[in-house]
Parts: structure tokens; C-alpha cells; sequence
């Protein structure tokens, strides 16, 4: 897919970030007829690499993030025909699978919390239901003898995020986007608008300008770190370390899980996510470490001690892989996506959390706003930011 | 240093498997005069690779094992001169550290077990000494505030196995012994004496006898299963699986532990050896697991709290790889080494945790018992087995 001429190309869009959201974006944008390109050094092998792939809007609901909220039931909804028209498009798997959640209470205080949690559930209208801990183990055999009950929650499902980017390679390819294997080294700016992007020379990669009729961002925790773009405009994205396991039972045998399990395990969260290969995703820390993306041993032992308190035959699976990956935290936790206040330059970056669960709809109000003018719904749009951003550090609402 | 004639060399001896016992005896038998060979598809990267590398004659000392005992501390005190001798002839380091190390213990229960296991070793004129949970913390500043005192054990050191592996490759080599890097497919046999090996064709191995002299089995954990031997020759060697990790601090800082730290965390032992470079290694489970080398969340779990108990910095190191090994275990726990009762097949093997603390010994008892037909001792020889052999399953004396 690598052009071979070295020579300047011009596409109507050039979003910066294969990720998950840069995919979805540049699949959706061509879609609508526009020529797109995707610069991205290893496309598919950042944070997207590294997450579990939760679409768990019901069960990720926290205190004063009803408007995340909002924005993240309106993409779970989006994900079945999203993952249906991927499918068919790419003749690839989407890896989504509705298997639902489970969210344990491991001792009588994560218990008092998580029942406080479902009234709140309940008063946003979200219908999770509350299970004994027998209803529990009868759900799901392998939970710890000890656990005292869980919030059952159907329709928090979750994806495979490799098998995703797999296919939203195949779809972009397939429909036409170029993908450039490069980092982006500046965004060339004129009389206050963006006019295309720089790629960084290296092996396989010219130096070469890529004029653009739009720039897109979707560079995750690296958002803000784009050259050329003068500073009142460049959003306030900070990194927020995610250490993670990658299990692995065997293969022969039934998953451990049937859907994803969820806990609190002395007041610390934790996800068991098993697939149906046999994988098994066990996460998460969230560290303001910079990009720092090494591995702990305290971390390791954390995930793993609080993993085996909730389904102890996690000791049994192995250990293959021990990941960080770096989600792009905002000040409020909703992403920034719209009119960056440069012309010509897009943003579709912030996610935290939930870039995975987010793409779909992402896309949608990313192709709408270049297609169509529409604007993003004001929760989305980076203008909340314009009146502070020149502040040094902005604290959440 | 791989021969390009594609027929058969003929050599005084070929040792079977390049790990650190295998290395040291071709480099005895070199020294001596032979025409030495080494055959192993990896040189070095068997369960030498993932050991630990502690000397601890004394603190790994258990009730019932005197005799293993008086072999390790023959072999500790070789220590010292076959490291300088090494580094001298090799021109690299050898990776001795002599360290020390403390054993300690992390609850009341422990320290009961831990002062029987120093009465235990004075009886047996170890001259250990009794530290106080202070001056335990005095000597090791990041110990848990908690542990319950230690044993001191000023003669117990380590090497650091992978720069050991390096000084032994490279003394080798300039020694004049030649390297296969190659599977070994059999052992040629006629009117019970073993004539030569046969190469296992593959890449960069081409099929090829290598008549011998004298065959030296120094296969670890796979020395049961040399083909074309007679079963009754074979010797009774298990693998007994040991899972560890190794971790990293920052080397600009000072080293988390200025000496190896052995502890029992309810009543699981532990080791926790610090190198120079930074490196921490943990270590080590003990499974009997057939030839399984899979890395558990379990174990790496156990490993990891067991640690952090001991040494709570341990949370902060990066952790950069988890391994697991296969110890040759032998019914006695006493290493096979001599005359294998066939004609022309010397036994190295059967080392058991102390494979790296018994190469000097080892190298020099194979040496002896080829080069001038002195009997390797008694506990040491795998005539000890020979009225039993026939039988399929040894009990430990």
C-alpha cells in the first residue's frame, strides 16, 4: 500500500493515528467518497494493541460522568451494525462478542459499594439487576467460594481488539485508504490553518509532504505533541499508564469465563476478560507515570493477587504476555472530538478508557462534521476547552 | 568454529549438552590434553540460562542431605580459583560475586524453623550466625520492617550465570574445543561400549558421526533419553520444573539488596539475588511437571508476594522476564557423576538445584576418572544405582 512516488500526494483527509479511532475515522471518511490517507509508524500497535476491549458503558459508570455516559451508550449502541458492516466489508471477524458482565463484590464493603453503585444504575434508567452470590457461582462456576454477590449487567459486552484491528486494516485497505508507515514530523500551517502533514524520514519512509484538505487527530496520548501546530491549539491530552496480562487457558477445554468479570478487590477495580480463544485479559492499573511504559512487579502482583481473589483457577492459566499501554486522558474524561479552533485541523483523540467502546460513534460525528458541517454534540466538542486552554493545567469539572 | 568437512571427526571425548557442567568439563578435558567436542543446539541456553546462580552450600543445606552437602562444599571451595582461572584463560568475567547471603525469616513460625535450621548447620560446623530483625535491617536497610531475624551466612555467595555462560563459551572456544551447534540424533553402540554420536541433520547441521573416545552425558534434565543406549544404562534423571523471574532496578541507583536474600514465607522459600548490573532474580518454584516449561499466572503470583513480603521494593522493579527451567533431578538428590556402567559413557548430570555451585567439582571428577581413571567418590557415582536400575521407579534413600 506504501506509495512508491516521491513526490508530494494530496488527499482530502489525513488523520494522523492508526488506532482503533483513526481506522474507524478514515474507513467512515472514505466511505463518504473523500481521498484519505493514515500515517502511522506501526498502524494498529499502540494503546489499541494493548486494551481489553470492554464496550461497558452500564458497568464503567462513574459518579459525575453522566454526560461520558451519555456518549458512551449512544456508541454501544452503535457497535452491533458497526461490527455487522465491518464484517461484511472486510470479510474479516470484528471479534465483538455480547457476552455481557458480571461486576463481583469480593467482601462485604465492595458490596455496600457496588450496591450503591446499582441504585445509581438504576436511577440513570440503566436496568442492572443484582444477584446473590449462589446466583453468582451459578452464573459463573469458578468465581471464589467467598465472593458476596454481583451486579449482573447484559448489556455490557466486548470486543477482541486485535481481531478488530485486523479487520479495520482489511476495510481500509480494501476501500482505498493509503496507510503510511511513518510518523508525522510537523503539520505544515499557513495563515492560521493546517495545510497538510510532514512525514519524518526513515527506512521505507521519504521525506514527503502530504498536503491535505483536513488533518485529522486521532493520535491518542500522543495528541499533544504535535509540531507546527502553535499551542493555544493543540489539546490537553496527558498519558495515563495501563499495566495489563494477557492469559492463557487451554484451548481444549471450556473458557474460564463466560463474560466479563468485573470486581473491586479492596477497593481496587479489576476486569477478567475471557475470549474465545482461550485468552484471558486481566487489567488494569491507571498511573499518571508520564510515558513511562515499563512493567512493575508490584503491578503484576497486584493484578494477579486480585484476579485469583475473584476466580482463583486464573492461577492456573498462563502467563504470555505482560503489557502498558497509554491511554490520552483529558481534564473532564470525555474525548475531544471536533473542531480543533485551526481551521482545516480535526480532533478525534481523548478517549481515555474507552476508545474502543467510542470509535463507532467517533467516526460518525468525525465524518459528519467534515462531510456535512454537523456539529458534535457540545459534551465532545474541544470548544469546552478554548476558554481555559491557555492555562497551564486544567483541573476536572 | 563449526567444522565445514562434512565427514566424520573423530575427538578423545564429545560432550553432550553445552551447558555451564557440559562447558566446564570440555574445558578440564581440553586442558588435559583431548581432543574435546560439544554438541547442543543452543550452547548455554538451557536451564544454565534461567538459573539463579547462587553458591550456597550452606543455606540451601537440608536435614538428610549431609552427603550432597560435603560434595557442595568441596565444590564451593573450587569456587574462587576455577573463577580466576576463568576470567584469566577466557579474558572475560566470570561473574562470581562473593556477596554473602541472609536467610531470613518473615514471621514467628518461620524464625522457629529458621533457628532449628542454624543449630542444624553449627552442628555440622557451619559457623552461621544469628542476626536480630535490627541488625538484619542494619545489614539490609530494605528488608520488611516485620521479618523476625536472619540467618548470616558469610560463605555463601553467587554468579551471575549468563556472564559465567559467556566466560565459559569463550574459554572453550579458544581452547580448541569444537562446537556443535546441534541436536544430538543418537549413541552409537557396539558389543556394549559406546563408539561415537550421531548428529541430528537439520539447518546448518549436516548428518555426521562423531566417533569418540569417551562420551560424556552432560544433558541435564534430558539425560534419560539418549537413543541407541541400553535402558539399563540410562540414568534415572527427572525434570523438576523451577519458574522464576527476573527483574530490574535502576541501575544509576544502589542495588535494592547488597547480598543474596533467602527467606521462607509461610513456609514456601524464597530467593531474592541481587547482581551488580541492577538485576534482581526471584526465585524459584520446585514442580514436578514432566518436560513442561510454561510460565503460570500462579506461580508468578506467588513469586511475586512472597517477595514483596520479604523486600517491599521488590513492587518497584521492572519486571523483564519470567522463565521457567528444568532441574535434572536425580531419586537421592545427589548428581550422577562417572562411569555409567557402558563402556566409553561418562555421567554429568543429575545436579539437581546445585548444577552451577558443582561444576568445578564435576569437571574435575570427569577429568580425573578419564584422564587418570581416578573413581569419582562414592556419592557421587552412579554405580550407587546400579543394582536398582532395573527397576522403573527409584525411591529417594
Amino acid at each position: 500500500m506504501q506509495p512508491s512516488r516521491n513526490t508530494a500526494d494530496t488527499f482530502d483527509a489525513v488523520v494522523l493515528g492508526g488506532g482503533v479511532i483513526g481506522l474507524s475515522v478514515a474507513w467512515r471518511l472514505r466511505q463518504r467518497g473523500l481521498s484519505v490517507a493514515v500515517v502511522d509508524p506501526d498502524p494498529g500497535h499502540g494503546t489499541s494493541w494493548v486494551a481489553a476491549g470492554m464496550l461497558a458503558p452500564v458497568s464503567e459508570v462513574a459518579y459525575g460522568e453522566e454526560r461520558l455516559l451519555g456518549l458512551n451508550i449512544d456508541s454501544a449502541r452503535l457497535w452491533p451494525s458497526f461490527a455487522a458492516e465491518l464484517e461484511e466489508l472486510s470479510g474479516e471477524p470484528s471479534g465483538l462478542w455480547e457476552c455481557g458482565t458480571l461486576v463481583v463484590a469480593s467482601d462485604p464493603g465492595d458490596r455496600a459499594e457496588l450496591e450503591a453503585l446499582m441504585a445509581f444504575q438504576n436511577e440513570l434508567g440503566l436496568g442492572s439487576q443484582w444477584l446473590s452470590s449462589r446466583e453468582s457461582r451459578n452464573a459463573e462456576p469458578l468465581l471464589a467460594p467467598g465472593i458476596r454477590g454481583a451486579i449482573l449487567v447484559d448489556q455490557d459486552h466486548q470486543v477482541d481488539n486485535r481481531v478488530l484491528i485486523a479487520a479495520l486494516l482489511a476495510v481500509v485497505r480494501r476501500s482505498g485508504v493509503v496507510l503510511y508507515g511513518c510518523a508525522a514530523s510537523e503539520i505544515e500551517i499557513s495563515e492560521e490553518r493546517a495545510l497538510g502533514v510532514l512525514l519524518a524520514p526513515g527506512p521505507g519512509c521519504p521525506k514527503k509532504a502530504l498536503p491535505a484538505g483536513t488533518i485529522v487527530v486521532s493520535a491518542g496520548a500522543w495528541s499533544s505533541q504535535l509540531k507546527g501546530v502553535p499551542e493555544r491549539f493543540l489539546p490537553h491530552i496527558r498519558p495515563v499508564k495501563g499495566q495489563l496480562l494477557r492469559l492463557l487457558g487451554n484451548p481444549e477445554q471450556a473458557p474460564v469465563l463466560g463474560r466479563t468479570v468485573r470486581a473491586q478487590v479492596n477497593g481496587r477495580h479489576i476486569y477478567i476478560v475471557p475470549r474465545l480463544t482461550g485468552e484471558v485479559v486481566v487489567g488494569a492499573t491507571s498511573e499518571e507515570m508520564g510515558f513511562d511504559t515499563s512493567i512493575r512487579a508490584g503491578a503484576v502482583r497486584t493484578l494477579l493477587d486480585d484476579a485469583s481473589r475473584v476466580v482463583p483457577a486464573v492461577d492456573d492459566l498462563k502467563l504470555v504476555e505482560s503489557l502498558a499501554g497509554l491511554r490520552p486522558g483529558t481534564p473532564d474524561n470525555r474525548p475531544l472530538i471536533g473542531p480543533s479552533g485551526l481551521d482545516g485541523l480535526v480532533l478525534a483523540t481523548g478517549h481515555g478508557r474507552n476508545g474502543i467502546l467510542l470509535a463507532p460513534l467517533t467516526a460518525q460525528l468525525v465524518a459528519g462534521w467534515i462531510c456535512d458541517s454537523s456539529e458534535p454534540p457540545k459534551d465532545t466538542s474541544p470548544s469546552r476547552f478554548f476558554a481555559t486552554r491557555h492555562e497551564a493545567r486544567l483541573e476536572p469539572r
